[in-house]
């Protein structure tokens, strides 16, 4: 018999809304059929938040993902990484950052070995970690550097309505204009047709790409991007057979009748993913990374320290992310949870 | 007794769908509360649509707009416009630019002498009145002329659920960033704040302005624009007591809850004000020319040539043009209609 298994879920900052959130979503595990999984962090900092915000749940300290797979329907169990000073909300202290890392380190560890089905992260501060000696320009990128893998991550979000790839991401917009390129474009397709079949059960993906420039760019009269990057690539991912729409304007692409005739869309820019993932679903998009040997899903929110430890931080994003998890782990024919 | 009025609407490009979404919202005045309007083209042609694409209509040739104003319940009213060739659908004759253009012209002529209540258009094709000798940048832009209005006239995207005002409007995306400034800022938010109190009955009009940069800029990381450009134009709105907000993550600003906070976004490009609006509302999103002397909508769709004349096209937008003017001229105080 298989060891069940459950989804490994980091701390993330522990100044930030990362507590309240896992607690939430435990709450709700039998609600809104939230998957098992263990939280990698500081039991007693679990324990802090739940009595000051007043939310009942028993909290199990184990020592494996197993253990803490059987012992979830009753408890929220949790693989001790321990911090080093006190947690004051919204007040990031770089003393945890050691922490922190730790926690990602042994998500990763457990999700290589198979114990646990997949990573879930909160959302960390980079600042923070910056300040403890932490020389990596992201949490996906480090995350890829534990794993050893080769090409870059691709980021795809994920709501019930809209699957997005943005091809640039974290970039001003006049340097997301002036760094797009018909090979990142390539990569991103075919990393998302492959994730839609292996991941998310879709037999035949079918991308859409959106435009850059407005009306597609009219046939170069407002912008020639479509015809020198977009479309070439477009071309290269259809020789690889992957099923890919021309570029399209992107105002075109969102509404719901456009939306039931593809899978996913290639966005060039970040605004042009999250506007409309946002406008349909604001609490519950889930950020997807793509690319990796494990599988990894975060909340798509970041740390919230303004809100931090006031009980109004919505757990929906980080339960669309763990069930999300679950999903594409029971998609790649993964043990059963539990 | 003051002589009723009702809406000048343009023909637009004769071998596009005007002719048959003008049958479709004449068909549906009683169902979907279209007010009164009169049709500013050729009645053979308008006949010949009906009658291939057996939308029965009586067609009534006026000659005045009062008259047209009182027929209206009976008879789809017609001022005439004729047409130099026949018209095949899909196919523009530049013999016909020369009516297309007096249409305009006839229509901004009635709405300034307070005849008709307000000008609705069709959509045009710009290329075919430019082999006619048209020299305007657009449709606008000539309405523009045609007013003498001094300053640049402010296009707002007005549906059910969300007005946006491009600040940059058909520019290549690359250009959009490079063009951003202050005074456009400054003068779109003034006459959107303007035309929401005396055209859409907002006693004080709330106005969120969308930053260029993913997360607003992320305090000058991710672009310096917030800080340069649009900061101080919000700054300058504010000054003179118009009630706007700091620039905001784009993605963040048009969900249900975020859409309750305000009145109208400035959005700083193109798709990102479209990509929202169709998002929400792919077919009922009406185009409203601020900062003229006459009201001004239009739908937002194109010619589309491409099914012009099979009878798929649908007349939403121009219904929804048509009732959006019908309630601006309202607001305006104008004499009831028909």
């Amino acid at each position: 018999m298989t060891a069940p298994r459950a989804l490994a879920l980091t701390m993330g900052e522990p100044a930030g809304i990362g507590a309240e959130t896992a607690l939430g979503a435990w709450r709700a595990r039998n609600a809104r059929g939230v998957p098992a999984f263990v939280y990698l962090g500081s039991a007693e900092h679990l324990r802090a938040v739940a009595a000051g915000l007043g939310l009942a749940a028993p909290i199990a300290v184990v020592s494996r993902i197993a253990e803490g797979a059987r012992m979830f329907p009753h408890a929220l169990p949790v693989l001790p990484v321990p911090l080093a000073a006190p947690v004051r909300p919204g007040e990031p202290d770089p003393r945890n950052a050691r922490a922190t890392i730790e926690a990602i380190d042994l998500a990763v560890e457990l999700a290589r070995r198979g114990e646990a089905a997949g990573v879930v992260t909160n959302p960390i501060a980079k600042v923070v970690l910056y300040a403890a000696g932490f020389r990596h320009p992201g949490h996906t990128e480090y995350l890829a550097a534990l794993c050893g893998a080769g090409d870059a991550p691709v980021m795809m979000l994920v709501s019930e309505r809209l699957r997005v790839v943005p091809v640039t991401i974290h970039l001003a917009l006049r340097d997301a204009v002036r760094s797009l390129d018909s090979a990142a474009i390539v990569h991103c397709g075919r990393v998302a047709a492959a994730a839609l079949a292996r991941d998310f059960g879709v037999a035949r993906p079918r991308i859409a790409v959106a435009a850059l420039n407005p009306h597609a760019g009219e046939s170069g009269h407002l912008g020639r991007e479509e015809i020198e990057i977009v479309a070439p690539a477009v071309r290269a991912l259809r020789a690889e057979g992957v099923a890919v729409g021309d570029p399209a304007p992107a105002d075109t692409l969102f509404h719901a009748r456009a939306r039931a005739g593809y899978d996913a869309v290639l966005c060039m820019y970040h605004d042009q993913a999250l506007i409309p993932l946002k406008t349909l679903d604001f609490d519950g998009g889930v950020n997807v990374t793509l690319g990796l040997p494990i599988l990894r899903t975060s909340p798509d929110h970041g740390t919230a320290f303004d809100i931090a430890g006031k009980g109004t931080a919505r757990p929906d994003s980080l339960i669309s992310a763990l069930r999300l998890a679950g999903e594409m782990a029971a998609a790649r024919g993964a043990p059963a949870f539990g």
